[in-house]
């Protein structure tokens, strides 16, 4: 047995006295070696959340006993709950328009396999990005998106994402608004990058945006897309300095590199199972 | 005489082939000696911005022959312009609120003289911190801000600024909307700290903003006040980083540090002459 | 009751499966409402290390009576732990000589009430920072450190530390080397600031070891004191950005404000008991 | 004629009145239109040095006259002097071993085209990454290197060097030592990406010696390689916070992503004629 592979329990519920206990004296009466362990009250919501990785080898058993021997703990403490295992690598579809840079970083880290996921297929709605893909042996579709066809497309894409079995659709700089019907379809599920520091700049053309107001640093917004355009629970965000001698093409230059760290680092939160929802907040274990 | 007093030239014209030899030109004749130069070539606005700092005692002259000796290549070029003497003190009138990390801060750095200006008074809309002024020997006035009395109390304003002779008025952390008229009786003269990275969370109580909005990085920033609210030049900004777990009093502990860093820095490359006006933004000689 | 009031228990111990089980089922069983938790294993030592803040209104009994209650689990584990309670204010023996920037910092925050110190006394080996400290009406002791007589000034120092019941030594730019005799009588209790992002530039002068290699970056670190010069654990580090504009005297300006962040929060680490010692590094619970 | 094409003049000379009179007006005189402009004089070294950007299409002639034009004053001055084209690509020699994420991230910027380099040849002691290499159309050589063999290897080097008219050699994570032939035939051509904060940790395993020491921030150095190990010219430096949680896999993983960035920010900057050597120093006009 893979003596790294590893359990992720996350969880949240209603705070109350007593929850620790219950979910390490159940892990500790199986023997489970807990490698790390994350906590969180949030005081507004009166939630309490949880992350626990378990060492897969100290337990008695695999899995689906795991799942069905928890099961009621969490009902006895409304939990919302998922396990996963590090053994199994996490589904993500990419989407990416003309701009390929998130595209090359995500393809690099997936190469060098800095965490723990694989891109099933990516999809775009330009066909220049198809040798790049290729190289790599990952499928490319080239989905159009035009006005008149846009509600064909997405379905599409929906389609593609169910039929590669994705966990996940990132978008990678992909240049077109989803719809509600995606939106809705994949709650919690769908990554974006945005190029500003939200909740500045949301909508088209944040670096223009940012040169003519004329501020000192500009920045990237990792976040779950929602129905609601650039105003979904932010994962992760960062800036960097600019000033007065860079025009706007310097803000793109540099807004690339940020982009790209700001989605690598939402990414692998999120796929390692450190971010658990809390309203339109995040919770991100670190 | 003082081997590291200096003048600063600072200026704005129309770009065009020349500027830079000319001035350099004249100076070089009057064997001035250049200890720091900055330019900048807005390609928007089509505006040239260059700062100069020359050493005093190399020139043949004084200031007040500088000024005339260089008021002819000013007019051939259109230039906005002013020259400065590291030797005359830039003279600030703080205004303060209740909360006095920005106050203590300023009033440290005026102790152990980090940079050329001195307070000339401090004016605040509470007593409460009187005592730790007049500790430094500096004037304190007491001047309420009531809704039917709020002209009067910014003609009074406005009056002690002419009386101290100020340069620049400072709101550091001053919790009172201006009046237009103070706006407009000071343009580029009033310097504010914001502590919000702006544009995000503009107007009161931006901390709660940010809690609300959840995201991963808070904000302060240096600008000059225009009638605009939170929409003037911005000088300095600057981010630090907070997670799930920081309270709005967390973000209100770290925002306080991130506020007296800006303000420090932004009130310094004003006092030293750094900042140009270029419309609504700035260019900030570093 | 105070319903902000805390107890913190602080702990490391060898790993082992069933030690967070223990202690939150022990805090479970008497109502303990956990507010926040942190843990860590250590795979190098193979020591795990635990932090708990518990609401103290939330236990069915006192302090003593907690500490009672724990000690055979404590016992069991052959943990090394403390348990502090938030209503006692930490008292810190400050240390200066001439430069004040850490002094002046850190009284502010004491002004502020910003984390739960109290200063008892500062000890300096000059005279010039009476009057200020002396305003805050914390008593100022002069124990001038001559060659000849530095064996008595220490122990003049430890006198005071003694005294004054003081919990921490704080070196706030402290500038002589501490003998050993006080570093081992004070084991894990004296703090120091040092000017350079350690290991870089140990010793004498960093700033100016630093512009003279030309580095791009300056920091400060803050770290425990043990007979070994600048090798102590690490609490706290940060950086700055400077460049080849920037001379010794610029570095000594930009350091300044990096050396009262980086001690104002390892400070406020120490003081809340989230800094446990491993080995001779540390494990800081932010 | 390419509106966007630009020659560069970067100079050092000794320190005099009217250094930046002569360039001036020599330029404007053949109405040279300045892009951007920097200036630096050290005190130390009493060295002055200039950047200035010049659009070429407002000159009256081509490169080879304004050299011709420019020699004279240069020799007045006893400048360092050249001058170099915006349409002619600097041409890089890349070195790479077995760890490909700088490569991978300067591949990247070519195909985009963020700067104006070209990657005329690739050579590795290893094999590992030559199918990448040559997607990219880019010729690969594996040059192997023996303990008995080292100076037959890097005299390939060298001859590789010039068959490509390589005009600087980058080492992107070369794990071998260049010998002094290959550093003293290439004084301030060979930059190297260090993975440390130098001068800390210098030579093999930094991120080892960090993590032992326990510090709070993790570093990389772009620099010029001189005979002396780890010890010549900083061109760029960055930092990223780690903390206990991290092992030395976390180092590695969270310092590439610093080594990347600092490799390609420093790589720029010489490349576009930014960089000036200060004795072993750099001035960095960014």
């Amino acid at each position: 047995m893979d003596a790294k592979r590893r359990y992720t329990l996350a969880l949240s519920c209603p705070d109350r006295v007593g929850i620790v206990a219950a979910v390490s004296t159940f892990l500790a009466s199986h023997n489970g070696w807990i490698v790390e362990a994350s906590h969180h009250a949030d005081h507004g919501s009166a939630r309490f959340f949880m992350r626990q990785e378990i060492l897969a080898e100290s337990l008695f058993f695999d899995l689906p006993e795991l799942r069905r021997l928890f099961a009621p703990i969490a009902a006895q403490f409304g939990m919302d709950w998922r396990v996963t295992d590090s053994a199994v690598k996490h589904r993500i579809v990419l989407m990416v328009s003309r701009e390929d840079h998130c595209l090359d970083d995500l393809l690099y880290r997936w190469r060098a396999q800095e965490f723990g996921f694989d891109v099933a297929c990516v999809i775009s709605n330009h066909e220049s990005l198809r040798g790049f893909v290729e190289w790599h042996g990952i499928p490319y579709h080239h989905v159009p998106v035009t006005p008149e066809k846009k509600p064909q497309a997405f379905s599409e894409v929906l389609r593609l994402f169910e039929q590669y079995r994705g966990d996940t659709l990132v978008l990678a700089r992909y240049m077109q608004i989803l719809p509600p019907q995606v939106c809705l379809a994949l709650p919690g599920r769908i990554v974006n990058i945005h190029h500003s520091f939200l909740p500045s700049f949301a909508g088209a053309r944040p670096y223009h945006q940012a040169y003519a107001r004329g501020v000192k640093l500009i920045g990237a917004t990792c976040h779950y897309v929602t129905a609601d355009l650039d105003a979904g629970p932010i994962i992760e965000q960062d800036t960097v300095r600019v000033d007065h001698g860079d025009f706007v093409e310097d803000l793109v230059r540099y807004g690339k590199d940020i982009e790209k760290a700001v989605l690598a680092r939402g990414l692998r939160y999120h796929v390692e199972g450190r971010v658990l929802l809390d309203a339109n907040k995040t919770v991100v274990f670190r």
